[in-house]
This record gives C-alpha cells, sequence and structure tokens, in this order.
C-alpha cells in the first residue's frame, strides 16, 4: 500500500450521504483556489482568509447551486494546503454535479482519510492525534468520546514526548560515555541512572495498561450474562435495560439464541450479551446449540455476569456454568449475581458477589456502577491520556520492554553500556511511531484507509 | 396549524443525520450571537460578518469539540436574521451535545422548514421561491433540479409578476370609471380592454398548462408496460433500462406482481411499471389478481407503452389489452410498441406506433427519446419558468377562470364594471396567493412542515 500523492488537488464530500438541508463540499490543495474560481460565479479574485462568499456554482453556463464558499490559505487551514469548503443545498443531484465540476477543473476524488493524512503529513497533527479524529467521529458514548477529543487535543502525544525526552537525556548519558576515548567524563551513577530508566519503564507502562479500559470506554464493554437456566438471565438484562428486551417466561430455556443489547452507563457504553442457560444435562439438539453459542459468546467477554437464582440450592447446571466460565472466560472480569433476592434465601452469596432482585429492584443500581467502575477510576485518576489504539498499546508495550531489558543490562557488574544504548534506540524507536515520526508508508496508508472520505 | 414563533432563536443539524467527517448546526434568531458567544471560546466580542472562526465549543468546562463558526449579520443571512453556522465533526455524540448545549443556552429546537419560513416571512425570498428550495433538495434528475433551481431564481415569481402588473392596469381602468361619478373619463374602450384581457388569461393558461410535463419533470413519469401475455413486456423493459431487471421466459405469464425501475432518459426521470399479461381467459386466480394489479397501475399511469408482438396475427388478449388501457388509463398518453421486428411480421403497426425489436435493439433509442419529449419540450420552448407545484397549478387555473368569465361579462352589449372588477380581483388574489402575499397562516405552515428540519 502507497501513500496518495499530496501535491494535487482532492475534492469530497465532508457531510454524510443522503438528502439534508446543506450539505459541504471541500477542495484542498495547491489549485483549490484556482479551481473553486473556475466555476465559482463571480470568482473572487483574491479571496479573504476565513471569509465565506455567496456565490453561484456553475457547470458551464449552467446554473447549478447558490452556495456559500469559505476560503482558507495555508497553512492556516485543517490540512495545511490552500482550502475551500462550498456549502450547497443537500440534493445528491447538485453534490454529485459540484464534485464532477471540480473534477473537471482538475481535482481529484479524495481517498478515505486524505485531508487527515495531509493534516498530519504537513505537521499539523502528530499521528496519534489523527488517529484520534477517526474516533471522534465514531464516537457515540461521553466517555469514548472524551477519551478521543483528549487524544486529538495531544495529551496521549505529550505523555509520549515527556518519556521520551527522558529517555533521549539518558541516552545522552550513556553516548557522552561511549565517546568518551579519553574518559574525561565520570563514570555513569549506575544506581542514578537505572532509578530514572525504572521511572521511564513505569511510566510507559502505565500509560500501556490504561489500554484494556480505554478500548472498553472506546468500543463499549461486552458484558455476558450467563448462568444456569431459570436463574433470571433474561429478567436482570430487562432489570439492568429499563425495558423489555429479553422475552421472559416462567420455562427453563426461554432463551436460545444470544440476544445481545446497549446501554449508556454514565456515558460509557455498555454491550450486554444475553445467552441461554448453560443446563449440565441438555435435552435436545437445540438447547446444546445454545450452549454452544453461549461459550462462544463468554470466549469474548470483558466482564461475566454469573447469575445464580439464591432462592434455590445449588444445582448441577450452576457447577457447571462456574466450569464453563471458568473455562471461556478465563481473562474477564467475574461478578456473581444472586438473584431472586425478594424470595426467601436457600443460599449465601458468595464473597465479592452482588446480590439482586429483578422484581424490587434492589441492588441493580449497585451493579451497573460497578460495570463501568474501571472506566470511571481511568478518568477520576486524572488520566487525560487513555490509550485507545491498538497500535499504541503495542508500541508502548515494546517500549516498555526494551526499557526492562534494559534495567536487565545495567543491573550487571560490568554494564554494556553499547547494549544499553541499543535497548533505549529501541524504546525510542517505538515511542516515535506513535507520533508518527518513524512510521512507514503502509501504516500511514493503513491508518487513513479507515477513515471515511471527506476527513 | 399554526405558525411557529419567529421572535425567538432556533437550532438544528442542518446535514443529513449519521457519522461523517464534518457536520453543520446553524443557530439563528436575535439570540444567535450571544447564544453562540456563550458556549464558544474564546467568545469573538463583536464576529466579523460571514467571517469564520475556529473556537472550541463548550459544555461548561468540558471541551466538546473545536470547530469553525461562521457568522451571518441579519439582514445579510439566509433567513434574514442573525445566523451562526458551526461546523464540528460529524459524530452523532458531539452534534447531540452541542445542540443540547444550544438549548441549555435559550435556543429551541427548529421545527421543519422553520429557516425557511424565516427568510420568507422576513422578505428574503417570496412563497414560491421558498417551496422550490424544498424541491431543490429533493431534485435526483437534471430536469427536476432545472425546475427547481430556476423557480428559486424567481422564474415562476417574474412571470405571475408580469401578469399581475397587466391586471392591475386592467383593474384601473375599470375603477377609475366606477369612480367618476362626473364622468369625465372618455368610456372604456371595450374592445381594446377584452383583447388585453384575454392575453393575460393565455398567458396564466400556457403557465398552468406546463404543469402536467412540469410534475413528471420533478416526481419522474410513471411508464406502465402492458398488453397480452407473451408479447414480450418484461424483455421490453430489460430492453430500455440496459440491464436485466426483469425474469424473462419463454413461458406466457411469467411476469406475475407488477414490478418497477427506474430510468433517467436525458436528465429525466422516469419511472417504469412492468405488469402481468392481460389475458383474454386468465387460467388461474393467482393470473386474476396479476390482472388486477396491472389495471390498478394503469390508473396511475402518466404514459402507456401498449405492447404487441407483431410475429403474430392480432389475438383476443390483445383486443382485451386494448380495451383494459382505454377503460383505465383514459387520462394517459398511449404508446402502441409493435414487437419483435427481427421475426417475420404478422400484422402492421398501426399509425403513431413505435416497431421495436428487443433482441436487434432496433426502434428503442427513438423509444426512449419520445418517452421524454414533452419534458424536453417544455425547455426547449424557452420556457424558464416550470410550474410543478399542484397549489400553484389551483391558483393559475382559478385565475384563468376568473379572466375567462371576465371576458364574458365584457362581452355584453352594456358590461357591468362592477362584475368585471370582481372578476379581475378573484385572478389577483389567486396570483398573490403564488406569491405569498395572501396565503393564510394554515397554507404557510402546511407547506413549510414538508421541508426537512434545519431548512
Amino acid at each position: 500500500m502507497k501513500l496518495p500523492d499530496t501535491t494535487d488537488t482532492i475534492a469530497a464530500q465532508a457531510t454524510p450521504p443522503g438528502a439534508g438541508a446543506i450539505a459541504v463540499i471541500r477542495l484542498s490543495g495547491p489549485a483549490a483556489f484556482s479551481i473553486a474560481a473556475a466555476f465559482l460565479s463571480p470568482p473572487p479574485a483574491r479571496p479573504a482568509h476565513r471569509t465565506a462568499y455567496l456565490l453561484a456554482a456553475k457547470d458551464g453556463a449552467r446554473l447549478v447551486d447558490r452556495v456559500i464558499a469559505l476560503f482558507f490559505r495555508g497553512p492556516a487551514s485543517y490540512t495545511g494546503q490552500d482550502t475551500v469548503e462550498i456549502s450547497c443545498h443537500g440534493s445528491p443531484y447538485i453534490i454529485r454535479t459540484i464534485l464532477n465540476v471540480a473534477i473537471k477543473h482538475g481535482a481529484r476524488v479524495a481517498g478515505p482519510g486524505e485531508f487527515t493524512l495531509r493534516a498530519f503529513l504537513n505537521g499539523k497533527l502528530d499521528l496519534a492525534q489523527a488517529e484520534a479524529v477517526g474516533e471522534l467521529i465514531a464516537s457515540s458514548s461521553a466517555g469514548a468520546h472524551r477519551a478521543a477529543i483528549t487524544q486529538t487535543e495531544g495529551a496521549v502525544s505529550r505523555e509520549v514526548r515527556d518519556i521520551r525526552s527522558e529517555l533521549v537525556a539518558l541516552l545522552a548519558e550513556i553516548e557522552a560515555r561511549l565517546d568518551d576515548s579519553y574518559e574525561e567524563i565520570p563514570a555513569l551513577e549506575k544506581r542514578a541512572f537505572a532509578r530514572r530508566a525504572a521511572g521511564s519503564r513505569k511510566k510507559t507502562a502505565a500509560l500501556a495498561s490504561g489500554f484494556e479500559a480505554g478500548r472498553g470506554i472506546r468500543d463499549g464493554m461486552k458484558v455476558v450474562i450467563t448462568g444456569a437456566p431459570n436463574s433470571g438471565k433474561s429478567s436482570l438484562l430487562n432489570s439492568l435495560l429499563g425495558y423489555d428486551r429479553a422475552l421472559v417466561s416462567r420455562e427453563a430455556g426461554t432463551t436460545r439464541d444470544t440476544l445481545e443489547a446497549e446501554l449508556d452507563i454514565d456515558g460509557f457504553s455498555v454491550r450486554f450479551i444475553d445467552t441461554a442457560g448453560l443446563n449440565a444435562r441438555p435435552a435436545t439438539e437445540l438447547e446444546r446449540a445454545g450452549i454452544r453459542r453461549a461459550a462462544a459468546a463468554l470466549a469474548g467477554a470483558d466482564t461475566v455476569l454469573l447469575v445464580k437464582d439464591a432462592s434455590i440450592k445449588e444445582t448441577a447446571s450452576d457447577l457447571r456454568a462456574e466450569k464453563e466460565t471458568s473455562a471461556s472466560a478465563a481473562g474477564a472480569e467475574l461478578i456473581r449475581v444472586f438473584n431472586k433476592a425478594d424470595l426467601p434465601a436457600r443460599r449465601r452469596a458468595a464473597a465479592g458477589a452482588e446480590t439482586v432482585s429483578c422484581r424490587t429492584g434492589k441492588g441493580l443500581a449497585r451493579l451497573r456502577a460497578r460495570l463501568v467502575a474501571r472506566q470511571k477510576r481511568v478518568f477520576a485518576e486524572g488520566a487525560q491520556a487513555v490509550v485507545t489504539s491498538a497500535r499504541h498499546f503495542e508500541a508502548l508495550s515494546e517500549a516498555s520492554g526494551e526499557l526492562s531489558s534494559l534495567e536487565t543490562v545495567m543491573r550487571r557488574n560490568a554494564p554494556e553500556l553499547e547494549l544499553a544504548a541499543e535497548h533505549l534506540r529501541g524504546a525510542l524507536g517505538a515511542l516515535a511511531a506513535i507520533l508518527g515520526e518513524t512510521a512507514p508508508e503502509e501504516v500511514l496508508a493503513g491508518i487513513f484507509s479507515n477513515f471515511c472520505v471527506g476527513k
């Protein structure tokens, strides 16, 4: 995959498809002004920066629409190049015609993310900021939005740059000694050096460790509801949602296929997956198929709600549910939910479990809050920078690994400085990739191809 | 239905729903600038007209997005009132949040068409122009677009105003005589007066007569394909479209239900409706049901293509098709199509009929051109003003009727001038309603409620 040319002028519709009151068409590149002047009438001789003109968009002599054209002179524009934003009536016919006219006069249809790619290549945004633009557009909960906007504002980049400048200082210390053939500089203060390296490693690891919660914040957390048949899984789903999403009956095995529903809890998006009951002795092939699907859902869970009917003694199916959960959802957070608290209890809730009643609503608010506690903590801990990108997580993990190796090297009696420098350079390279300073073309092309056209 | 308040400040998303690179939120009304300043930071002290500012949109202390805010000072704006257009990232969450913040600071959610209603009430557009804005957005063919844009540019309004000023002159002549109790003014030149009245009536009627073609231009023409079973109706549909839309087989009665497909012919939109063959002796209940649906389709046709298999002699089903067409589609244009011209002919094409072969393509281009000939003529005759609105058609018909009555009055030996004046006032009232000068609130409310929100 190669990066597209950035010396020509690109054009695209920047607003969503479909008919609407208005649509915006963007032109950006060296010829943006002259192309716009070729079909906008009367062509403003020297359009003022950031100024809107009411002009006639024409296809030859034919009037296509009266539009508002807004001119941005590079580098003071989103892309850093001359840019024209044309607001026309949101008719698909008009949009198509104006784009065609722009192309006839020398523009090229923009590919996905090409405007933001140009912004990055022209130094308007670093790569981490540019990546967050796509997440900002996709953000559908307050949490996802907050993670994305702090990243576009450069919070992740700032933390990465802070770590990097510490590492550069460490590398300078080592390189000074390596260059010092006359041994004029005092020997490295090994203890202090190791302490500073460990500090950087911890910061890097802390940033990386936010990723799991960050991914949950961005994409919504997957919460799988499982348990024995008739333990009240679907009732719990309905009660958590506050409306009847799932069909509920007294009959065991009412839920057969998995069933999904989303809920916004305090600005965090949670996706619930209700599953068929885990029957220790499934009676039919249909029931067995439902259980297989439940196991598959468990494998993708961030959190598992293991529901138990507290009004009866533990059953074989309860045991099966425990076993299935620990087998299929080993990495997920496990919350045991003792249901039917309105009935006389026949068993005691385990430590750390939640006790709820779907009938009276008891314990539901507490359970909802617990589901997003981790995400909340990420923001509450003042973590302005939340890592939501797998690419950043991998780079931070790599940097953190290199710094661990550096510590190992430094712990030796006679540390090999050449090797220490090598690990520092590895960590610096990984951090630079986050900012896009050393990202190869294919990585860039891959990142921007996930954007929508017009951005 | 009452008109909404126009003294408060309204807000709405002006771009289509869904995620996109950017979205535009519009604020318009007396408080538009101060509301925008309440959540845009830093608030521009006295924003320059038509100038864009890169500002932070905030919800309290929290950053929602960095936006481009474009300020238009009334009356030099679309609505005639102070207007702010805010371009933000096209995330549904961001759009929702900014709208909520604007409302928190005193804006109200705009109803459908409220921005354009304000433009009309503030004299930025007359009613005929304002109505065409909705059609402009909906236009999906070059013809529909041309009809709508000429109307927004005021072409219909200009013709109506021309007729009106002639009628006002006629009315002045009559009223001068009615006021002339001392008989100082020479008597009315009856012959010349009648000639001028007839001229105005013809212009009015000519404008109204464009409505049928105009409606076809705006909505697309409905062309129903009918004929005996196996005459090649579905083959004709596929050949006209240029791709296989309908299932075709040698078996009679392959098409059972009606089937629709659209085609753009020279910029005019044509909607084809293929129907079940009209069998003189339907064999099954299913076939009878298909024939009933075919008859229903014929009733809504603008044009009927009555297809005949020229390679066989006329059949009882051909006769039934002729009868059904004249019964169900009396008002529609009828084009007889003699099909299968590649085979030896067993009957002669009727006068005015088209001869085609779906196999060789013979005659298809001619038939396509004929379908939009009427629409083309409307534009070719220099008719800049195409009446596409039923409301305008009715008003023009009413005015034309009043002018006919006026001519009748004037033809009498001693014309009652009072009565003549009455008919002229009736015609003037109808014309004024087109421009919106005398339109009652309910009519206005009805017109604008068909618009999309944000326009």
